[in-house]
């Protein structure tokens, strides 16, 4: 893999990228795929003009970096990081209050994904990330997002707490997730918002806690710890989808 | 392993399974593993008298079923299976309406044990799986659920549709998740209630869908096609506990 380029493997990511008209320099179909979802990737991939080769499983395989291809893949240019500009810009054009997702310490790359994928359909302008101790944009990132890395903007920040403190500038209200805060369903969380989610072990830091104006906590009924991480930004996003809805 | 034993892997879903009394028969610990939560596990371990062997990091890894031990995994007694009056005594005695959650062909284990994981802590009294095309309990399915697979019944059934015609006379009103549904903030899901989730994929099946009451969709507002299925189930079960919450 060249410096500037990627691998987004798996059907619905490969044929999302192709969709949303990401430069991709070519596609590795396994030899003798015919199924339909690998036909449209091929038909589309035509009509794009883009270089389309057959390779045996084997070769797949070691192209693959997260060892679920599908029978196939794409290198593309790589994920390119946006600015905190484009992710107002996004709300703006949109005529919407800035709705933006700010994650402290999210590990795992499957839970990234599926928070980008949840953010994007829970209609958040964009997603920040911190640069240390936290996922980046990784092939695995963009299969398990399914392709909503394409299309909601991942900003990333050398330090949370200072680009909270910025964002307050522009009117936004930051909420913290936290277990032992407010229940959710009681607190207002309509109007400009940064929703702040921490890992699933050590939920979010001290100093980026601090710096939020609210915090809502999940009602957690059960006999074990937490929520999945994913899950968890899942039940939140949509409970300020409920209030912006019910406005 | 013998027929009637389970491995569980990874420390939150040992140390749960020895917290909730589960019949072990012997953890094996990575051999020179000093830290917090592992010291926790072979204190814990000797104080109910269960056998602890210290292995090389090989012979870990040749135990493993998942590839992610993270230093202990624990030979348990297979998962048994509940049946629907466990799922009912267990509303009983909590004096609450029966919540149940029944999942129509989510075959990835990783999703079965996130929604577990979800149940437990939305106060579910029970999740039911169909026998045929649909993960079942294995040691990925416990270790995703971190540890509510010791806590939440699991019921196996033939058939869905047959199972949700019987808890009809139970007085229980069945709500299908279904994209092109009624949104679920205006759907009344109080009460004594089952929520059908179907996979990713194909959602729920036609007969499934026939037999339900009721439809729910999360408003999607992204690009994209769907949520991830644990993330999707997270929301919905959330709606209920929110509606039971504010009644």
């Amino acid at each position: 893999m060249r410096y500037e380029e990627s691998i987004i493997e798996g059907r619905n990511a490969v044929s999302e990228a192709i969709k949303s008209g990401r430069p991709i320099d070519r596609i590795f179909v396994l030899d003798g795929c015919q199924d339909g979802p690998v036909n449209t990737i091929k038909r589309e991939a035509k009509k794009r003009d883009i270089q389309v080769r057959f390779v045996k499983k084997e070769r797949l395989d070691q192209l693959s970096e997260t060892g679920h291809h599908q029978g196939v893949l794409a290198y593309v240019a790589a994920y390119e990081y946006a600015s905190l500009e484009d992710v107002f810009k996004a709300a703006k054009d949109k005529g919407e209050d800035p709705f933006i997702l700010l994650l402290d310490g999210i590990e795992d790359p499957h839970n990234l994904g599926a928070i980008i994928r949840t953010a994007n359909q829970a209609g958040a302008h964009g997603v920040i990330i911190p640069k240390n101790r936290a996922a980046t944009l990784t092939a695995t990132v963009a299969r398990t997002s399914a392709g909503a890395i394409n299309y909601t903007p991942v900003v990333k920040v050398t330090n949370l707490t200072r680009c909270i403190e910025e964002m307050k500038k522009e009117g936004l209200w930051f909420v913290c997730a936290d277990m032992k805060g407010e229940v959710m369903y009681r607190q207002n969380l309509t109007g400009p918002i940064g929703l702040v989610i921490g890992s699933e072990g050590e939920g979010v830091s001290r100093l980026v806690k601090e710096a939020c104006d609210l915090t809502a906590a999940i009602p957690m009924k059960g006999d074990i710890d937490s929520l999945n991480a994913s899950v968890a930004a899942g039940v939140l996003c949509y409970e300020i989808v409920r209030q912006r809805m019910m406005q």
